[in-house]
């Protein structure tokens, strides 16, 4: 089967938006009991940010040039960062409930800026009604065969005993559905499908992976095409996705191995091993150029190019330190990487704050709150190099849309180029610390004396020559080179 | 301040419906495990009854005569009664969640069936959202002063521990709401608001007295009549409740000091002791008649004539032992309560099965199934009695908005007169067990010769002589005499 994915995420560049830590808005009433604003997070406290806050700051949004959001969980949850659901019907009061995502959906619609959120439709909370239900009622309980119960009463809060019914990963905070139950597959579809309804563009799936049945899936997205055949599901897989990405699930992962490979090439062995090694990013992939290629390569070959072309490319989320924390706040690293995902082939997704050089190590200080409150602490270079960068690659087709092909990859130097529609652009790296020339092979990309210019600046025109261009690469840099736009 | 009490309620007939046991609809999707429908009642099994079950019985209902319907909760809750609310702001799923309220509300107002929903707003569940992030969450919670905690961890599931928090009678499940906070103010307000906007017709409150703040009430009230001035708001205190029956917190209590002076005439020395105790009806008061004329002018001295007006009198309801159980299944001694109580001041409220002769002790098993499946177990004679009072207070006004009387007094025997606008009732009652012949005495009631009748039987028409009728009571009976309806 051929898949058909989404082509609006052929265009789309995601903002990944953590929603107790975006913004705040004091339009919105707030319990007492919160965080401030800005303080070192924890693993329990709640710093009050909302989703009125986020369409208070969707200028901002679209001056940066992004297109989509990620949400992480949004439902009704008593954990800030909201995986632990409890009520998927409703919107957590604290991010201003039901009404105030029918806002954002239309204000962000308004603006041509999608929505997407995070479905946890494996585990639930121990607050859950159906498991809430037989912690009250133990055998009686009407919904026994919601979860996988294994004795009673059940141990859901004494720290002392294992929980005794399925919990991800043992944590009694988290029973696991039984999703063989009809009753919890009906449930969870009807989720899935109530909120396309309610105008969203599309689910991110929390660990789909286990649940371990491509029938629920398959169902899944039937259900949820039924309400918006453009709708995007994308997996939190973080290894290889064959599986799933056939055209009957899923329409792509987040691509966790794209962000390996780049954390190996663009950082290397400056890597922050004590951050990284809490994650499945854990070890890096061997530094320099050729590995990469053949990481990328190796990628790319995994799946459909219709699944490649909608991938979502990310170097940061809330499941991981930081880039800049990664690279112990190298920022040329996270420069680079960036330059390789907004020219690279799929979805870019930034994790917010990371525009802004926002630093934080793995969970939960990669959660930081947006430091609205302290400008003078912005990064405003790198800002603007993320301006820069999404917006050429909303101006030209050939990042988005165009073919993909590395033409040079030995030692800490690298160039590819996207091509469409008789439209080539060239990007180069050059991650070494010393300055590089390198001679960019252009055969059957582009013919000799093919105009290329630095998109923007004129005068950086150049042709190619001897079937190749020639550059020079300061140390940590990057080069774009595009033939001018066609007419 | 002169009290203002919706008029409506002069005119009800209420039926009490406890969810899980009134009606089951094949329409509504169920969970797997339920008891079958009719087993003996558990405290935690579910039976299934849900609110289209009821609409299919609205013609039961209408045949019946009642025009309110008072549910016990019908709120998400992880118990069978729903008192453990889990969320005040959905209809269970169970029940048919909020499409079926609706649906319920709008068939029953078509047939001008009131529906008032039991409030429990002194206390929530541990699964509730804002007590359940306390779990989480500990003191990291945002919500800390929605409870009244006193140390961490709390201790909500340990059977071994006493509950470190606030909890109604000290049970774990019933976190009591810290009610002088301002956001549970306006949250329990909120939910006052909401219902009514919804269409229901009042409130039932439970366990009101135990928010000891009267700003609370008068507030609750006032945004409660913004929603519908006509709303009713009746009190579960089961002592005399003065306090908030002045007119500006409460309509009217539930009036068990009635249930209990009707237990002591009516059932007398042979009450079932040992299933009276667990309630606040024991020890019922002295028998005979002169001691209930005591007991309900006392009762209808406590009030202002427009709360006494509108008082929920009733024989039956799920906290106490169904009446005919309380009476050693003597049915005799409940079809004279309830000629009593159809024929009183203030509106009657029957709870649900009593009227076709239910049986069942105190909590659970006064809240059997209704016994659908086994229309052979109703005891239809009672019920036609049901049918022909009900039928007979709607038909005259001064059953339901008459003067009250008591005009005799004496051993086993009682007669008390309802009068308004020229219509004058008698009604007499012999509680003995052998013949008695009673002279009812009418001065001041109605001259001599004015011509009462049983109504319905022309040919039992007498004539007041000599200041008195002298009627005939067979042991354990009761006669209705009534002048003709003007015109």
């Amino acid at each position: 089967m051929q898949p058909q994915t989404p082509d609006w995420v052929r265009d789309a560049v995601f903002y990944q938006i953590f929603p107790d830590r975006f913004a705040r808005s004091v339009t919105v009433p707030k319990p007492k009991h919160l965080d401030e604003w800005g303080a070192t997070p924890t693993y329990h406290g709640y710093q009050g940010g909302d989703l009125i806050g986020v369409i208070e700051h969707l200028d901002y949004l679209q001056d940066l040039g992004i297109n989509a959001i990620y949400f992480t969980p949004i439902f009704q949850s008593a954990s800030n960062h909201r995986y632990h659901t409890h009520d998927y019907e409703k919107v957590d009061p604290m991010l201003g409930g039901n009404s105030a995502l029918g806002r954002l959906i239309e204000e962000a619609h308004a603006r041509r800026i999608r929505v997407v959120l995070d479905g946890v439709f494996n585990h639930a909370s121990r607050g859950f009604f159906q498991f809430h239900d037989i912690m009250e009622n133990g055998q009686n309980s009407a919904y026994l065969d919601w979860f996988h119960i294994n004795g009673f009463p059940l141990n859901a809060y004494d720290a002392e005993k294992k929980p005794n019914y399925g919990a991800w990963w043992g944590l009694p905070a988290l029973p696991k559905f039984n999703t063989g139950s009809p009753e919890v597959r009906e449930f969870l579809w009807g989720i899935g499908r109530r909120w396309i309804d309610a105008g969203i563009d599309g689910w991110r799936l929390d660990v789909p992976n286990e649940i371990d049945d491509d029938s629920f899936w398959r169902e899944f997205r039937r259900r949820v095409h039924a309400g918006n055949p453009e709708a995007y599901i994308v997996g939190e897989v973080w290894t290889d996705s064959q599986r799933w990405l056939q055209g009957d699930m899923w329409d792509a992962v987040m691509n966790y191995q794209f962000t390996k490979a780049c954390v190996a090439y663009f950082i290397g062995e400056k890597v922050n091993e004590k951050e990284l090694r809490p994650t499945a990013l854990h070890p890096a992939g061997a530094p320099g150029a050729e590995s990469f290629k053949r990481a990328i390569e190796r990628l790319l070959g995994l799946y459909a190019p219709e699944i490649n072309a909608v991938m979502l490319n990310l170097l940061g989320s809330h499941d991981m330190a930081r880039f800049v924390t990664l690279a112990n706040d190298d920022v040329s690293a996270f420069r680079l990487a960036t330059t390789f995902q907004l020219t690279y082939p799929g979805a870019p997704s930034i994790y917010y704050g990371d525009e802004v050089g926002l630093r934080g190590g793995h969970d939960p200080f990669n959660r930081g709150a947006f430091p609205w409150h302290r400008p003078e602490a912005w990064d405003r270079d790198l800002l603007h190099e993320f301006q820069r960068l999404i917006s050429l690659r909303r101006a030209r087709p050939a990042l988005r849309r165009g073919s993909f092909k590395i033409l040079h990859a030995a030692g800490d130097l690298l160039a590819h180029t996207r091509q469409l529609d008789g439209e080539t652009i060239v990007v180069a790296f050059n991650a070494a610390t010393r300055h590089h020339k390198l001679s960019i092979p252009m055969q059957g990309v582009a013919d000799d004396d093919t105009v290329f210019e630095e998109p923007g600046k004129p005068r950086s025109a150049q042709k190619v020559q001897a079937g190749a261009l020639h550059v020079e690469l300061p140390p940590r840099s990057s080069l774009i080179l595009a033939t001018p736009f066609p007419g």
